[in-house]
């Protein structure tokens, strides 16, 4: 996690051929704690007392950190789907699950194989569900609930992630748990799918995201594509997913324009603040 | 958490005053970037990199402090009994509970108030309710678990640290949840308690707490009393837990001046390194 920056001191040499053209050329160089390198007034950070100071700050925290990390630990319900885990519900039948779900990703879909899961856990990661099974509707009667428009991988993933908070991603995964997050109002496993779009965002698929993240109300992932979008109106008329966008739902490019504009006006009140 | 400790640094006149006496008094004073006060060669601490970096640092583990407490946030289970939640199983019927555990405090203990919890909870966090269930032994068949010697606000927090990893200790219910934890393996509770115990420990409850510790395996709290002990040996054997101890177990007095005759050995080893 510490980068090494310290190299990036100049060398003494230099320091001592400045310091000729220098005013405060008496100065006497320190060395620094850290990095062990001299320094001089202009390079001046803390004194012995704030360096030891920071560093117990830090030992706090990395300690806070592993408290949480046992807590997390502790607290991770062992999935009864989870193919890592030694009672895995295949491996060892009683998972004392009260309810399965069911990907119906077809009309048909029957032929899906169910999810074990247990009422209480879903009630307690989904007010969706919370909703669903405590006014004994249907699903709750039948201890099935049918899960549509998802492929049987990402509803395991899915409920996976309620019992462990942990999700191995890639970009079509987190497409899909986002859009199961989104429904079941799972906020904390959105945020997770969002924050990996995120970081995988560029210029091929910013529209197509952009679109998306709109689509399923992923606010953060919206505004990262619509800026990289924005940086690059040259060349936007020219792709196809522009085109395509246009034919399909022409509201959004107008809103890609506003923010294009909007953009334009703030750079130039900077550029010229009078 | 970041204590301030800089304003400890000698005011500037003094710094001055001393450098007329100084070799280097020639030195340039530099001034602290953390704590503004200005410092010496002999009081250096990091250049200005270093400082940087050491921020940076910080920032980057408060960021994983922040993810992992909503973690644990989404992974805390709302517990059936909790009292704070809205969705307390006495304020809303439907928590899915599949067993109930009873305090049976005394051998009658059939008046006592049942605690509702579910097989997979009680599974995921302690292994001896996992055989117990698992293996389909009366409890699991009568729905029910009997928990002895426990009283009922006690049977209550520790189920209620199954769901939620929290408890609300005094020193009498760590205690009790401390010998609960032990029985039933559920390690990040025994830890929980036996800090709590440990930092209460102070030489009035030291030979009890010394019992305790010994009694229910607590090898971090039995270290601190023993410590404890065997720093104030003149005064010990004055005690009337210390005359109780011989009487009932004197094999743990044996223990407390084979401790002591130990440290004396090292406190000689360090003083007289020959």
């Amino acid at each position: 996690m510490r980068r090494r920056r310290c190299t990036s001191v100049r060398p003494q040499y230099q320091t001592d051929t400045e310091s000729e053209s220098d005013p405060d050329s008496t100065e006497e160089t320190m060395r620094c704690i850290s990095c062990q390198e001299d320094y001089g007034a202009r390079d001046a950070g803390t004194c012995k007392e704030c360096y030891e100071e920071a560093n117990e700050t830090e030992e706090e925290l990395k300690r806070e950190i592993e408290d949480l990390k046992a807590k997390v630990a502790f607290l991770k319900f062992w999935s009864p789907i989870d193919p890592h885990h030694h009672h895995s519900s295949r491996s060892h039948p009683p998972c004392f699950s009260d309810i399965v779900l069911v990907a119906s990703e077809d009309a048909t879909g029957g032929s899906a194989v169910p999810v074990p899961a247990h009422k209480a856990v879903l009630v307690s990661r989904s007010p969706v569900f919370r909703a669903m099974l405590e006014n004994e509707m249907e699903e709750s009667l039948s201890g099935t609930i049918k899960i549509g428009d998802v492929s049987y991988d990402a509803l395991r993933a899915f409920v996976n992630y309620l019992y462990t908070a942990e999700a191995c991603l890639d970009e079509h995964m987190a497409c899909e748990l986002l859009v199961l997050a989104e429904k079941y109002q799972v906020k904390h496993l959105k945020a997770y799918c969002e924050k990996f779009l995120v970081s995988k965002l560029n210029w091929d698929n910013s529209v197509m995201n952009y679109a998306f993240a709109h689509q399923h109300n992923a606010k953060h992932m919206l505004d990262a594509a619509l800026s990289l979008i924005t940086d690059n109106m040259d060349k936007l008329t020219k792709r196809e997913e522009y085109m395509e966008l246009v034919e399909k739902d022409p509201r959004l490019v107008v809103e890609i324009y506003e923010a294009y504009l909007s953009k334009q006006d703030n750079t130039a009140a900077h550029k010229d603040p009078s």
